[in-house]
């Protein structure tokens, strides 16, 4: 009995965590399918930004209850070192956070199926002036070295999970709980406006590597994962 | 007795709803009327949706005490699949937000009559340079299939929908209540920010019928309904 | 001893008045000079609105304690109406923030003095290219007729004092009263977005008369009063 | 005994105005160094005053609950003189303050080092068209004299330690303790918006000064300094 209820709560946070992360890669991908596709037309870098600190806001509302909403590999390992959470969790949570992301990535090729085949006449491409993959994830400007990108990222990373902690720390400001996923998002939206300039502030992995995943499957053949590490 | 009591309370949940509508779409026609007709000197498609965002915000805190504030046919239809509203109310609840949105393209053709008019030279357009149907409702972009179009617009609505359930879902976050109109308007704004591109964010059909209807009878013609499903 | 207090508490409230209104016409003339002089380098429309919306928003936060932070002859007259502030305040509150515009149109002029001449040459004008009358009051477009610049006011300050209400309203979302001065803010920046292309949203008549008096005496002129019905 | 407790309780307050600081310019200086070396493809000027903002709100969640979250040397000496700080505290936190946003400066240099060369050629310089110390402090329009850059400053600072009081004071609009970082970064994002332009709102010294003297000691040579009064 209590197995089949542990079994079954687990399941329901890993659900939690599969919708979360659709919901933020959603808008995340969403914000730069339009921005690049209609040529900057009807969206800026800023608007970008603030939509994807949005789409961790809503994959926040979605999960929150039931799984806290990490919706980040990084986030949940930072849970399970504080003792937060069980470590046998953390590849359960991985799993359902790249499953999601993969799944969005699906979702949003087929909303901006037509247009992405508008844009590129049809010729899938990772870089050059009809390049599409960076809609789905991200990569890092060419003068930037390996090291200055390794650190970016790790600095970019920290950043993150210390705002989250700091927001989310009970013993310091104490943000409503139905406020913290606005300052969640908000986090988003400065790391964004700050430090995605280098390499497109890939701070969360499954959010990155999903996406990028499914453009290696849907046509942009094996560019998408030459720079992956 | 009792009948009265309640035609009064519905009553006041159908004006409720009319004036939360009337507020919406105000602010959303108001919004695209100064872009369009300022070309792009007084917004840019960010503030488009910071605007559709707080309208959204201003309609709730309108009519949310009162009739909860749904101001859109597809999540009336939503709470009362779930059981939180009553079936009866859905076509009267459709019929005040239908008559809130056609009074505020009224309105807003009256606000920004000798613009529109400086702007179009009187020639009253759906496409063109000079054209301004797209002010008051939403048109596809030509490469859209119409297949893509209606995926599209299905997912857009479900995403709305969800969206609007997570946040107002008790058993999870919880937003304070007075929060709750901000919050949902920032889900407006996500939408807007990702998923205008193909068909303009159509994700309200009485907020894009209304002012459509109204352009027929203000001397648009017939063109403004040519794509209506 | 009653009488004394009642003074006391009324001089309190004009102080708050007085002050608030410094602080909103403040932000919302610094914006303008900001964006206008800079040549729009360092803003664009959307950071006017938002600039101006936080102006209420702070105005609130120094003087709503105090005097309800109503700021604005209109908004004064409405709590009249409804009985929630006593008549013979009115032409008192209306003074203050009079007094509290004009004051912040001259510091406005001194904190951005050297910049003007810079800007004009040390030439005051209304119109042309380099006329900086527009940042301490508004213009209405040659277009619009004086019909339909009336309504246009009319509607706007409608629809602020509507809004005003809605959300202050207690019966209905109640907003924390710590986070009713931020969606108060929000109230202007979407009206901003929505309603200035047409006379500027002149919605707040101290706001607006305070600083265009400043300008009649700093140099411009009778120019920026030629429109003033 | 006491002792201990004492200098234990203000070593965590200074450590907690420390990394306060240095988030506050990590997210300042890296919005600076994205809309610069991008050339404004990622970042406009409303984005910087937003990350500005956004850097204060993530300072004061990790700082507020243990040092109040000054993060400012103005700010502290406006608690001391209202009795809130002892004054015996004010060169500590002005020191942590000062070394917090001194290290910022360092770890940006390090992350956006790459970039820094590709976009300056490894020439640093302080004007010009590729200078980068802007990126790190402000530095005043040639055509704002040195009294009207004084008053500038005053008068910001100010407004700055005038709406923090109207924010925090508790018998005024109190919002909510976990909401106020959010007020106070808006603040920011406000003077941002609105007293930038004569010079860069440079309202934290700290924040100013820290940055300041690393381009000293990091290749831009006196030059950053020669404004310094």
């Amino acid at each position: 009995m209590v197995f089949w209820k542990l079994r079954s709560r687990v399941s329901r946070e890993i659900i939690a965590e599969f919708i979360g992360s659709f919901i933020l890669v959603t808008f995340a991908i969403g914000a730069g399918a339009q921005l690049t596709l209609s040529n900057g037309q009807m969206g800026n870098f800023l608007s970008l930004n603030i939509a994807g600190g949005l789409g961790l806001t809503f994959g926040i509302y979605f999960s929150g209850g039931v799984s806290g909403g990490h919706l980040n590999p990084a986030v949940t390992l930072g849970f399970c070192i504080l003792g937060k959470c069980a470590w046998w969790k953390w590849p359960l949570y991985c799993i359902a956070q790249l499953a999601g992301s993969f799944v969005a990535a699906a979702v949003q090729f087929g909303i901006y199926h037509d247009a992405i085949n508008h844009y590129d006449g049809g010729v899938r491409s990772t870089y050059g002036n009809t390049s599409t993959a960076g809609i789905f994830s991200t990569f890092p400007q060419e003068f930037v070295s390996t090291t200055n990108a390794f650190f970016d990222q790790v600095f970019g990373t920290f950043l993150l999970l210390g705002c989250i902690h700091a927001v989310a720390d009970e013993k310091n400001m104490m943000p409503p709980k139905g406020v913290i996923p606005i300052a969640m998002g908000m986090i988003v939206t400065a790391i964004g406006t700050c430090f995605a300039f280098n390499c497109g502030y890939a701070i969360n992995c499954a959010r990155d590597f999903g996406p990028r995943l499914f453009t290696v499957i849907a046509g942009w053949g094996l560019e998408p994962i030459r720079f992956v590490i």
